[in-house]
């Protein structure tokens, strides 16, 4: 991509009426630009990286067996009425067709265990794992915390379905590794907590995933034995670590990055969703969900991984590969640079290529703001050594090579 | 994908209540589910064939140069008031969040103009082709149409940014062209004609797509001389084909498939999005807006390739390649169609396996409803002479391949 043709501007200055470095950032840098009060236009660099998030979760979700299915956010009043949430949720955007009226999806059990109904009839149908990636709306009243907290935000929820509790309890473990996974690939695991919430009816605790992070909302407590935490809710009601009966806790702020949930037999019961056991016998089926928020995930990102100067992205969802930028007017630079472009392209490396007419001052400001994990500079002392300067943004190390080496150094670059 | 797994079923009838062949077998086959009138869950199998739509679209859209990004579905009331629209247009959901008032999103141009208008400051930053792909609403009345006229509706719409009028029309061009690209790649554009459609203020005419077919809602002429059409509303003004000046034409009955428009200054204007020409003087922006509906798109497919025993998908948006069904309750029949199952999957083969205990009549219904483009049969038959039985869906050609030579089989019937 050309970044003199990006749909994207970089700005000078952070943007007024926001909180958090992160929607800040992201704004001054060109990644999203906001709408309304949560509400939030992805633009290219944006987008790039949210579909990287996306390609990651869903490949996570997929190696568990989950099978990915699309669902509306229109959803029929009376769905809502079944479980009592039409009620009882209260930031629910409602609204009428005709005379009949909706719910925008905030989360979708209200859809998919009707649906469920209509495939699960007998034990031989179970486990199942069904998923999307999908819009969600909420109607926050105060929406201030950026991508942190939107009114429409795009979120991948996952729905099990079991025959027995033990079933779940095996599954929920798998999702847990999966939810690992995910948040190691973008380079937070070792500051995400696995943290013991409330539970609801039909399990003693449900869990958050929590990215320790002093900007965060929350507040958790880690167990300073077994590095599991409990969220205030929890610390408010209990006094040793539920995982490992430690009591002593180090407090943090934090960000919930994810959440899981037994949800046991509270949709299936109002919705009857059972099935035929193999002694014959009609059971209701056991539930679990999970879910993980796509912009908040990005956001959490951005919210650790930045210095003064710009973004610095973890590698795999870096929106590009590799920011390539020639310095100086001179032909022979500007020649070269559009021939390493075209390589580039061909060999199918995602390179945003500074073509604009820019002092270096300039092009270096914005590659750092924008946080690409790897720089290439080609300048006239470089040239006059037939190489180009490698800058890796997060470590800042420096490197020179020769330019038939560049394209391996970056793939090498990328397969650590 | 093992079909035993395959969270999905088929029905033994079509639903009642459905107008149109297309979603009667779409819900029969278990591509979809309808939740509510004009609301559809996509299952597995559907949300496959709309990926692969959405892949071409995306790809065609990226080789006339689109950038993509992602807006939202919450539009602030101010936006829709800038151009009148708030009042203006019927079909919009309203709702609240706060104080504030939103639309649901049915069409962008009240979003894209102001977003382009941070962006577009010179000369220089033009043209500018941006386009999405994302949930629409529209607040039906009446939604019979099944997934012809849905109410929330993904669609791809891209918007084009010019200097000159002429740059649009050039621009306009291309887009034509990777229209009828994306409906060759669906196997349709046979039956597609360019249609000539009211244009507003800003030019004589737009464009529509309309695939011929029995079942259409709306009527077209085509010119018996150029093969280009003009709908019912021209049809009342003009006497000739405003393409070739022939006066004879041929009434069909037709969907439209797409549409494309020269909005001129229309939306510049209210939004005054100008730009510093070269000779220094503030001009409007010239735009143009381009639509496909996805779920539009596969229900014309569909309508179009049936028969009597169900769905005949195109080849590139085949929800799976390979139909893969053992018959038979042999021990080497189900140990080789395993191994050749798992070999599939190695090679990156879509299959699906029918490892379900049905009967082979019950096989072969749900096959040909299902309607993926390649069968491959494994029985007593074929395995005593080392091969398995391929049957192309469009076709029924049948060809018996020895079972070394399957996957070379698959990918040359993908490759042609």
């Amino acid at each position: 991509m050309r970044q003199s043709l990006l749909f994207s501007r970089t700005q000078r200055k952070f943007p007024q009426n926001e909180t958090f470095i992160n929607t800040k950032l992201l704004i001054r840098a060109g990644f999203i630009d906001k709408l309304s009060a949560g509400v939030f236009n992805f633009l290219p660099l944006g987008f790039r990286v949210l579909k990287k998030i996306e390609k990651i979760i869903r490949e996570e979700m997929e190696k568990i067996g989950g099978q990915e299915i699309l669902m509306p956010a229109l959803h029929p009043k009376e769905n809502w009425q079944t479980t009592g949430r039409w009620d009882e949720v209260k930031e629910l955007f409602k609204l009428k067709a005709g005379k009949k009226e909706f719910v925008l999806g905030p989360t979708h059990e209200e859809i998919i265990t009707p649906l469920a109904k209509k495939i699960i009839k007998s034990y031989k149908d179970l486990p199942l794992y069904i998923f999307q990636i999908q819009e969600k709306f909420r109607n926050e009243k105060r929406a201030k915390s950026g991508l942190l907290r939107q009114r429409e935000f795009l979120m991948k929820d996952l729905y099990s379905f079991h025959t027995s509790k033990e079933d779940l309890d095996s599954f929920y473990e798998k999702v847990k590794e999966a939810y690992f996974k995910i948040f190691e690939r973008v380079e937070i695991r070792e500051k995400t907590y696995l943290t013991f919430a409330s539970g609801g009816t039909f399990s003693k605790f449900s869990h958050e995933f929590q990215t320790e992070c002093s900007a965060g909302e929350d507040t958790i407590f880690v167990c300073k034995n077994c590095k599991q935490a409990i969220n205030k809710e929890i610390k408010n009601k209990i006094r040793n670590c539920p995982n490992c009966n430690g009591g002593s806790f180090e407090q943090k702020k934090a960000i919930e990055v994810g959440n899981i949930f037994k949800l046991g037999e509270k949709f299936s019961k109002p919705f009857k969703l059972t099935f035929l056991d193999k002694d014959g016998k009609e059971k209701f089926v056991q539930m679990g969900c999970y879910g993980i928020g796509l912009g908040r995930l990005m956001a959490t990102v951005v919210e650790i991984f930045h210095d003064q100067k710009g973004i610095i992205w973890p590698k795999e969802i870096s929106p590009f590969q590799v920011h390539l930028i020639p310095l100086g007017k001179e032909k022979r630079i500007k020649e070269t640079a559009e021939r390493i472009y075209n390589e580039l392209i061909k060999e199918k490396i995602e390179v945003l290529y500074d073509d604009r007419e820019k002092t270096p001052g300039e092009k270096f400001v914005d590659c750092d703001l924008i946080g690409i994990s790897l720089r290439m500079v080609l300048s006239e002392k470089t040239l006059d050594k037939k190489s180009v300067e490698f800058k890796e943004r997060k470590t800042g190390n420096l490197k020179l090579v020769k330019i038939p080496k560049a394209i391996d150094f970056i793939k090498n670059f990328y397969a650590q």
